[in-house]
C-alpha cells in the first residue's frame, strides 16, 4: 500500500469507513508530509496543525451513521474563499493582518456538512486577479510556476498533501494550474457551485471549482454539491472505442508552444489506437471575439468589484487592479452590454456544437509551465470556456519536451466527467 | 427648517460641509428619533447608538480636506450585507446568535471610504429570499406591509431614521417595498455595484440598490459608485414638456388593482398635462416568457446557494428555501440553460425599445400595500426588469384609495435618474 498521505480521497474515505484508519491517523500522516515538504512548495498560506487535529479528533468522534460523504476527506481551501476558523488574506497587501472570519463561504460550509476536514488556506495571486506569481512553486520543479491563480491548491494536491482542494476560475485559474501541476482540474458549469464568500473578480466568469489526483475523487465532490445532468449517467464504464470525439484548436491555438503540439497529435494517436474516432474542428469565427469580450467583462465588472478597496488603500493594491478600476474612459458600457450580448449568443451555439460529439478536446495551456515564479502564465487557451459557462476538465497525462506536465481539457456537453474519466485512463497509459 | 432628522442626505451633508452640523449632534436627532419611532416601524433588527455616536465623533475628526462625498451622510444597510462593526443574522434561524463580522461587504467598505455613517441593520425577510413578514410595518399606516424583502430600508428611508439605505432585489425586493412606503427606489444596471459580501439568491437575478428621499440623494450614491452612463448627462433641468414617454403595462397587467389603474392614468395625465408624448406600448410576445424565466433561474440556482444551510440545518430553513434545494425533479438544467438563453436574447431586444423613447414607464406594484405584515406582496411587475439587468427607478408620488402610496417606475435605457427627476418633479405635484 502506497503511504497514507499519497492516497486519494475515495482510497482515504473507504479506509476511515471501513475502521482501518482514524481521521486523526490520516492528519497525522498529511502533516508530517506537510512539514517536510512545503518550505520547498509553499503552497500553503496558513496552516494550524494543532486546529486540523482537533478537527481530526472532532470527526472520530462522529457516530458512523452520522457521517458524511466526505467524512474525514483533506481538502484545501484557496485563500480568496472565508474560512470561519482561519484568516482570508487574498495575497493582497490590505488583508496581511485579516482575523479568522466569522462565517464560511457557502462551498466550505456545504464541504463541512459533508464531514471534510479542512486543511489550511492555499497560495493564490492578490484577490485572484493577476498573474503575478510567487513564492508558490511546481511540485515537478521548484523552478517553475505552478501556474495560478489557483496556484496553492494544485500545487497541493500535485504534491500529496491533500488530496482534493476548492479553487477558483475567472480565466484559466483553476485549468492553467492543473495543467502545469499535472492534476486533474474541474471547472463545473457557472452557477452550479455558489460562490457566496469568495472574492468577487468577474461575476460573470468566476467559477469554483476542484483539484484532484483522481476522477474518482471529482464525482465524490459532484455528488456532495448534486452537479448531476438531466440524463443520469449511463452505468457500464465509458470505453473511447467508438466514440466521437472532436479536437478544436480555436483561434488562440497559433500560441501553441512545442509541448502542446506534440501532446495535441500524441493524445489523438492514442484514442484512434483505441477505437475513438477523432475529428479535429473549427469553431465558427465569431468564436474569436470570446478572448476579447472576456477581457472586457473583466474591466467592466472588476472595476466595480474593486472600488471600495480602491478608495480606502489604492496604494496597497497592484497596477492591474487599479487600472480595472479606472477603466472606465477605456472600456465603456456599450463594450461591457455588447461583449455580454456577443458571448450569450454564442452558449447554445456551442451547446449545438458539442452535443455532436461524446466530447471536445481543446488545449489547457500554451505549453508546459515556464521557468521562473514572477509570471504564473497566459490564460487564453481556457478564458473563452470560462466565459461560455460550460464545464471544463482538466484531465492529467502528458509531459513537454522539458519533462513537465502537459494535459488537455474536455469541455462540455454532457456527463464530462465519465466521459473525461476514459480519455484521462487513454492519455495515463503513455 | 425641517427638524434634522428630515432632512435629506444632499441637505444634510451641505450643513456638516458648512459647519453649520456636526455629525455627532446629526446622530443624536437621528437616534432619538428612532428610539420614538422604531417600537412602531421595527425597520432595525440591530442598532447600537453608542457605536453609532463613536463612529460620528470619529468622522467629526477627520480635516475638511480629507472627507469623502458621503462625509456625515446617516445610511442604514439590509441585514443581508456583511457588516464588520454590527452582526448579519439574515432573518434565519440559522444566525440567530452571529456576531459582528469580520468583513465588509464591498459596497460597505466603498460606503465607509466615502465617509457615511452607518446606523444599523435593517430588517429583511429571510435571506431576502422569501415573502413571508413581520415584524416591520409600514410608515404611513403600521397594520399594512411596508413590503420586502427590503422591509426596514424602505420602511427606515420613508420613517425618516435615515435619509438613504441599502437594499437587495432579486425579484422586486428594492422597487416594491419603495412603492408600499412611498419613496425612490433605485435599482442599478445588474453588475454596476459589486455584491461581494452580500447573501447570495440568485446570481443572475441579485442587485444591490438604495432607496432615498429625493432623487437628489441616488444621484450623490450614484457618484459614489461610479454608476455613470457613456454619454455624460445633458446639464440643464430635464423637462418632460416634448419628451417621448412610453407606458408599458407588460403582460402582467391582469393583476392591477384599482389603485394602479387609477395611478396609471393619472400619471398620463399629469405627463401630457407638462406637454410630454405619451404613448402606450405593447412588449414583444417573448417578453410574456420573463416570468416563468425567471422562477426557474430562482430555482435553479437557488439550490446551488442555499446547499450549505441545507446540508447543515434544514430543520432552520423555511418550506421555500428547502423546496429551492430540492427542485432538481422539478426544474432541469435544459430549462435551466433555456431561461439563461431566453432572457439573454431579449436583453438587446428590450434595449433597442427603449433606446426610442426618453423613458419608458412601467407598473412597480399591483396596488397599494395590502393590510396584514404576513405577506410582503406580490413580484411579478419587478422580476422581468431585474432578469433583463436594466435600470429601474421606482418613482413615488401617487395614492391609492387607501391613502397608501403607489408609485411607478421608470425602466432604463439612458440616463435613469435624470429623467426620473423629471418625471418624479410631475407625479409629485398630485
Amino acid at each position: 500500500m502506497s503511504e497514507v498521505h499519497q492516497l486519494t480521497a475515495t482510497q482515504i474515505r473507504d479506509l476511515i469507513t471501513t475502521n482501518k484508519l482514524t481521521v486523526e491517523e490520516y492528519a497525522h500522516s498529511l502533516l508530517t508530509h506537510i512539514q517536510a515538504r512545503d518550505p520547498i512548495i509553499k503552497a500553503r498560506v496558513h496552516l494550524n496543525a494543532a486546529q486540523v487535529l482537533t478537527q481530526a479528533r472532532h470527526l472520530d468522534q462522529i457516530p458512523p451513521a452520522k457521517r458524511g460523504p466526505l467524512h474525514g476527506v483533506a481538502i484545501g481551501i484557496k485563500d480568496v474563499i472565508l474560512t470561519k476558523d482561519m484568516p482570508t488574506k487574498y495575497a493582497s497587501a490590505i488583508h496581511t493582518n485579516a482575523p479568522a472570519s466569522t462565517t464560511d463561504a457557502a462551498i466550505v460550509t456545504t464541504l463541512r456538512a459533508a464531514g471534510a476536514l479542512i486543511v489550511g488556506k492555499t497560495a493564490t495571486t492578490e484577490f485572484a486577479a493577476t498573474h503575478e506569481g510567487g513564492p508558490c512553486t511546481n511540485p515537478h520543479n521548484p523552478l517553475h510556476t505552478p501556474g495560478g491563480s489557483s496556484s496553492g491548491s494544485a500545487a497541493a494536491v500535485a504534491d500529496f498533501q491533500v488530496p482534493v482542494a476548492v479553487g477558483t476560475q475567472t480565466g484559466g485559474s483553476i485549468v492553467r494550474p492543473a495543467g502545469f501541476c499535472g492534476v486533474w482540474g474541474f471547472k463545473p458549469t457557472w452557477s452550479a457551485i455558489s460562490r457566496e464568500g469568495i472574492s468577487h473578480v468577474s461575476i460573470t466568469c468566476d467559477t469554483a471549482g476542484f483539484f484532484a489526483r483522481s476522477v474518482d475523487d471529482l464525482e465524490l465532490l459532484a455528488d456532495v454539491f448534486n452537479l448531476t445532468d438531466d440524463e443520469p449517467v449511463p452505468r457500464s464504464p465509458y470505453s473511447v472505442s467508438g466514440a466521437r470525439i472532436a479536437f478544436a484548436k480555436t483561434h488562440v491555438w497559433p500560441k501553441a508552444g512545442p509541448g502542446l503540439v506534440v501532446a495535441w497529435e500524441r493524445a489523438k494517436d492514442l484514442l484512434v489506437a483505441q477505437g475513438a474516432q477523432i475529428e479535429e474542428i473549427e469553431l465558427p469565427g465569431e468564436f474569436e471575439n470570446l478572448r476579447e469580450w472576456h477581457g472586457v467583462i473583466l474591466k467592466g465588472e472588476g472595476r466595480a468589484e474593486f472600488r471600495g478597496q480602491y478608495l480606502l488603500s489604492k496604494d496597497k493594491l497592484s497596477r492591474g487592479i487599479v487600472d480595472t478600476v479606472e477603466s472606465k474612459a477605456t472600456v465603456s458600457q456599450k463594450a461591457l452590454l455588447e461583449s455580454y450580448d456577443g458571448a450569450a449568443r454564442l452558449r447554445p451555439m456551442w451547446d449545438s456544437i458539442a452535443s455532436r460529439y461524446d466530447a471536445v478536446i481543446v488545449p489547457s495551456t500554451v505549453d508546459e509551465a515556464q521557468r521562473g515564479l514572477e509570471y504564473t502564465g497566459d490564460s487564453s487557451f481556457c478564458s473563452m470556456w470560462t466565459l461560455l459557462h460550460v464545464p471544463a476538465l482538466h484531465v492529467p497525462g502528458l509531459f513537454g519536451e522539458g519533462g513537465l506536465p502537459v494535459g488537455l481539457t474536455v469541455v462540455g456537453g454532457r456527463h464530462v466527467l465519465y466521459v473525461g474519466r476514459g480519455i484521462g485512463g487513454v492519455l495515463q497509459v503513455a
